[in-house]
């Protein structure tokens, strides 16, 4: 892969998706005692960086395409979803059936047709591979797929051109990490446009396959797929394609708790008045209260994705949004 | 008042605040039955619009300035706050004892001496007035003020721009009311940049000063000034100098209840992934429940500031973010 694919994913989206903002609050500074900015990716259309990834994908696929089928714990889904509508192409979402609500209700209202599988006593490769061949659909994967590299590469060019506006030249850039798909076409572009920056994934505690892989130099699994309020990032291992970029490019790995998440998500509200899901606040979790592994100067966090339940944020605000005595 | 000053507000901010971002959901147009546009202005540095006037007028301050005075229900006076700490100088902010906790915690936070006084049982203007003169400080007021109206039209300026990217040319634009600075200054700069949009004032139900006085031809005040959850709003009457503008520009003004700001406040997080205080997302009420009292076509809603207390966003979330039944 190289810059050349970022770039023209980033052409083909032009127009399509907006440029996310580049957010800052002298509040956060203090609290992580540097300069952070926040690149605020749960403003993308559908709520996460997925359409960039969805987009670039399914925008190459050939007329004749029958209609596209992805596995999903939400957020892809929802990007493939109005990626296909936007292509007037049939949608089926594969999700478990313990996905947030919010994620099940909204893949479905773009259009896509979702099927619900157990994720305990059902085979969810089985059940899209059955679908997809009864139907004749394409499959887009969510991270381990080139053309979806590149479109979450596209975030990188964005981040590189904010940054530069601000006279930020070394900084530590932050991913919330899943499969790598975002982290690896980050790398990518920042590796070409912004050299003097340093990526590192972050992951949900117990859940770091990537921090774990990169640093045994293998890829490795998790122990479980459950157990963590950030849904959105509990990926197996490593993809094939995403590690060797990730290993090349990235690291070390992060690892924040679910507490900590919440607590970024009351933050980004009172001080940055976005909506995070928890596995969107990973990486600014790790950079304002994991500030003694990063290296000195500005960290740049991806924040990247908002569709989180009302019920979870409600308590995440309950919990870490109680203001200081005011005196009156 | 012309185009020119507001222009040349723009580029003392240039650089110094975002360009707030211009967003859509198909979810939101459905609701509305046509495309609803949002500019972010929560977005904006302190969490409203406000930052732009104050800075607009602070930053022309002579060089021996001993200091400013806001009076302030908490948004102006955080964007002063900030304004004059980015100045170096003392900033004193007068607001209610009963503002919301997080303006009042803010806007000291910021660097401001906040000077509480009781609403029913207190005399503001003499107590600022006091203070302005014992310590020499410079008002800076809320509307009443062309470096300060300038300052708001800077959102105008920058709507123009989005919109026209985006191929919208005739447009309502519903701008959140109070005493009409952020109005009037928009409606100066859409006249000058984006003729075909028409400028009309949203306010809350019971407190419509603006829409009375635009259907009188004078200006009148509203019975009272407390009973509705958006503070940010509830001003005596329109402005001297903003009224004669919004009078020649803008108009007819519309009213939302509570209920329905509390209503748009949820939307916003579910679909837009921004967080609105009540008197920010008014303007956002009515694109969404008032579709009969407007003109077909686009309608972009400025979504004027975010700066909601933690306990009163979880009670819009209970209320109105219920998701349908998913099914499984």
């Amino acid at each position: 892969m190289n810059i050349y694919e970022i770039e023209t994913a980033a052409a083909r989206l032009a127009g399509r998706a907006p440029i996310t903002p580049f957010l800052n609050s002298p509040f956060l500074d203090e609290i992580a005692g540097r300069p952070v900015w926040v690149k605020a990716e749960c403003l993308q259309l559908t709520g996460s960086f997925k359409f960039r990834g969805a987009w670039a994908a399914v925008s190459m696929l050939p007329g004749d395409t029958r209609g596209v089928i992805a596995y999903s714990s939400g957020n892809h889904g929802q990007g493939v979803a109005l990626a296909a509508r936007l292509r007037g192409l049939p949608c089926a979402v594969v999700m478990p059936s313990d996905a947030p609500a919010l994620k099940l209700v909204n893949t479905a209202a773009l259009g896509a047709e979702v099927v619900t599988y157990d994720r305990l006593s059902e085979d969810r490769d089985a059940l899209g591979a059955r679908l997809a061949a009864e139907r004749g659909l394409t499959l887009i994967r969510p991270f381990d797929e080139p053309l979806v590299i590149a479109g979450q590469g596209t975030c990188g060019l964005e981040i590189a051109v904010q940054a530069a506006e601000r006279d930020i030249g070394r900084a530590t850039v932050l991913t919330c990490c899943g499969g790598g798909g975002l982290t690896a076409g980050v790398a990518l572009a920042l590796e070409h446009r912004a050299p003097m920056m340093a990526v590192r994934p972050v992951e949900p505690a117990g859940f770091d396959d990537v921090a774990r892989s990169l640093a045994a130099g293998e890829r490795l699994s998790n122990a479980r797929l459950t157990g963590s309020v950030c849904d959105a990032i509990l990926t197996p291992a490593p993809g094939k394609l995403t590690f060797p970029i990730m290993q090349q490019l990235c690291g070390p790995g992060l690892a924040v708790s679910d507490e900590e998440c919440l607590r970024a998500m009351a933050l980004a509200f009172l001080r940055l008045k976005i909506v995070l899901e928890p596995g969107g606040a990973v990486a600014l979790a790790a950079a304002l209260f994991h500030g003694e592994a990063l290296a000195p100067g500005p960290v740049i966090a991806i924040a990247s994705g908002g569709n989180a339940d009302p019920a979870l944020f409600r308590t995440a605000l309950e919990r870490y949004a109680d203001l200081p005595p005011t005196g009156r």
